[in-house]
């Protein structure tokens, strides 16, 4: 009996996977397709939708079924991929079951409305046409808090969309480790005597011939093409529909090659994770990625840790040099190893690079907080932005286009999200470190340009379990310690102490 | 109250159009963009989305509400915009209602799963690999008329789902006017004198500046790009997700400039009408479009009537000889004129002239009306084709590739839209007909490239009322009079008669 009601579960739990990856589809095409007045339609049908998910999902019939099996989950009575199933639909339903669902409309519209508002606004320099839509979505996501419960911060209750199992004070622990090596660690490279070239960089690159080799790359490292694509948006983002539908994007700077080429590999990272699923454990939680700070792992580990690294551009280097030779010819490997490593405070986000990306998300990870909080108000963002900036980075920020304008993630309704960024790097340093271990010559294999070894460990590890395990369980499986800060400092310390001969 | 009912009634009613458009995103990424590994669950979640569709359609609330307004739709209650939409729904209705979910689900399975059949038959050139398939499609839209019931021939109940508010009778009517003229004219073009060159329109033409003229053209006629896309795909398609966002294909060939143009256009007409519906209206039947005929006539106009007229290549040609010196440089525009107007029986309809084109339609209707009737067996279906075929176009049919399984239609249970093509044709000179009339100089303005009168014309009078007249009371409103063969008889007989100099 216990077997056919979980039978029937999943089929229910099937229906609402289905429309999941439905609104997945219709956001991507938002991002990737749409015509720009298809927006103010788009944002009703994606809130409609949204509207019938969460009917499904807090329906009468689903709700019978789950009770029943969370009452066989809590008596022990469910194997381990059961247990996960029951325990992680479990979460959601609690969490969705308290929200209205005329809230989950408003904000799924105000959500999808803001996007387009969000990116005239940027591209005006214009935070007041911005306001009105943060203020509400700030509104909104206090309820949502308040709606959904929470212990501590009331920003615990959305970092749990992103980032289950952890809260404020996990993050504010490991982030001040990190602070606390970060800003001497940076004062010490703007001392030294070293300076790359980031100008080697900079040329004539026709965008047919970048995409040309940006999906070589993609697809070198792992990527299937059969099972995804390669697009463009203004803002990278990659999504899977489902494990053999897997859409990512880039942006291109025709005088940059290297501009699009990090953010390719880091969107190949998320998608190898999508795509190493397993299709079977489609339509339940068995076949999702554990967290954002899980996912992000693997973009960083894929962009910074082998992508930035000598070892790769061993590989690749002679491969760039012989499509683009009029402007690498002559530039020597470690040269462009360098120029891709400066580092260098600068106002944009994505464009960081591995030593002050984290100072960005601190930043914007104590401002969301205090939003959230209520310890701070909207009005006020553009200057406490721009305070902070000037205090962490010691720049002035030149316009809120370059400053608090510049992220998608807040007219996406991702309060919560930013902190996801930085345990990423962490989990990323922390997983290399195991992986370096458990693979015989991993870096000469790099260096001949063989993923295969790295990509396996990756999918055994982490890929194929789905949520079996939350993150901070999987951290101790896979590297026999819970999340710790040390690995990441002490990589960034290794590579840029060479670097920058400190 | 009657009032409250009505905005009640088209809340819900905008949750189904809403549904119903994701689904239509779903089905233009799939042809467009998806890759090729996730067409097995694609079709999954299509599936599970057009259940939810129907389940929307015929629970109770909604019949409820629907039943309320039908009984003030039948005592007078509803001014005219309420009664079109009581009126559509109630029809849409009340045929969902007759078909049981199993029969609904085991048509939709055995359509999705003839699709491949038919392409290996088609391809292999074995019709009777085919056959089991055609017999299963034929039985259940035989049982589909039965269930939704029929007055005269069981066709109509078929004829009903493209082409609301006709009959076989009616179509007879006019397809054998038009035969009676079609199959002397053709005669007469045969033994003409003039050989027109196709040759001048081969060459070789990259396709990027292919897609540059396409938008272009696109454009100039009137479709918005702002409100939506031209893509490309094997089979050129347009699909309205609503009026701001319309997407279209198209397809070239490098060796052959016309291929994709004549598409474009075909399409561009199609989606002038999808653009051209008010968006306040969308959520409704006053927000759809009339009937599959009245859209075919939308594309016709413009791709034929207009788009391989005099006129518009007045304008056009040296834009194109402009972009292509090289190649057209030296070619008259009166050359290129007869070359895009040849008249030629040959076994293809999509590759049929406007003279053969309706042949095409007519031997394919009188086809399936005797398959619905029982009247023929499938199993006769080759010999049945050859012979009409030899007899209509005086051709013999090489292979049944080129012949009965030429078509996508019968495979997907699309049986009773074909006639709708050339209701199209007939429609669309009708209306060019009284367009002529209405606007002073109308020729001229096309000479100019000047297409905005033309289409206000189309907007006012057909495009903005969406489905408050049916076909037949739109034709006599905007024309004066019912569907007449006579308009495109003329237009053929003018045209041509100069071209062959008969």
């Amino acid at each position: 009996m216990s077997q056919k009601l979980m039978e029937e579960f999943k089929k229910e739990l099937m229906d609402i996977y289905y429309l999941s990856s439905a609104i997945s589809v219709l956001h991507w095409d938002q991002e990737v397709s749409m015509p720009q007045k298809g927006n103010e339609l788009r944002a009703k049908i994606i809130g409609s939708l949204a509207g019938e998910l969460h009917n499904k999902f807090t329906s009468a019939d689903f709700s019978k079924s789950l009770l029943a099996l969370k009452k066989k989950l809590d008596s022990g009575k469910l194997n381990d991929e059961e247990s996960c199933i029951v325990r992680e639909v479990w979460r959601e339903f609690s969490r969705e079951k308290k929200l209205p669902l005329d809230f989950v409309k408003e904000l799924a519209e105000t959500t999808s409305r803001s996007q387009l508002i969000w990116a005239q606004a940027r591209e005006k320099n214009d935070f007041k046409l911005f306001l009105p839509q943060l203020k509400k979505i700030i509104d909104l996501k206090r309820k949502e808090a308040e709606l959904v419960g929470f212990k501590g911060s009331p920003y615990n209750a959305l970092l749990d969309i992103f980032e289950p199992y952890t809260n404020v004070e996990e993050i504010e622990m490991v982030f001040s480790e990190l602070k606390s090596f970060l800003i001497p660690f940076l004062a010490k490279i703007k001392k030294s005597k070293v300076k790359a070239n980031r100008s080697v960089l900079k040329g004539d690159f026709p965008i047919e011939k970048q995409i040309e080799l940006n999906k070589f790359i993609a697809s070198k490292i792992g990527f299937d093409f059969e099972a995804g694509k390669l697009d463009v948006s203004t803002h990278p983002f990659s999504t899977g529909f489902h494990p053999q539908d897997v859409r990512m994007t880039t942006r291109y700077k025709k005088d940059d090659l290297f501009y699009a080429i990090s953010s390719t590999i880091h969107e190949t990272g998320h998608s190898l994770y999508e795509q190493g699923i397993p299709i079977e454990n489609f339509g339940s939680p068995m076949g999702e990625s554990i967290s954002h700070g899980i996912h992000e792992s693997q973009s960083r580990l894929w962009e910074n840790i082998l992508g930035k690294s000598e070892d790769f551009w061993q590989y690749f280097y002679p491969i760039l040099q012989k499509r683009f030779p009029k402007h690498f010819g002559k530039i020597k490997l470690s040269d462009f190893y360098k120029a891709i490593n400066i580092v260098s405070p600068s106002l944009i986000r994505t464009e960081a690079d591995e030593v002050t990306y984290n100072l960005h998300i601190i930043l914007r990870f104590e401002i969301e907080k205090d939003l959230i909080e209520g310890s701070i108000a909207a009005e006020d963002l553009p200057k406490i932005w721009n305070d902070k900036f000037k205090e962490y980075f010691g720049i002035k920020v030149s316009s809120d286009k370059s400053g608090v304008l510049q992220d998608v993630h807040w007219s996406g309704g991702m309060i919560g999200y930013f902190p996801t960024y930085t345990l990423g790097n962490l989990y990323a340093a922390q997983f290399y470190a195991s992986a370096k271990r458990d693979i015989l010559n991993l870096e000469k294999e790099i260096r001949k340009g063989q993923f295969g070894h790295i990509l396996a460990w990756l999918r055994k590890n982490i890929h194929i379990h789905g949520k079996l395990f939350s993150a901070d369980v999987l951290a101790e499986k896979v590297t026999g310690e819970k999340l710790a800060s040390k690995y990441f400092i002490e990589y960034i310390e290794k590579k840029y102490s060479k670097i920058y001969n400190i």
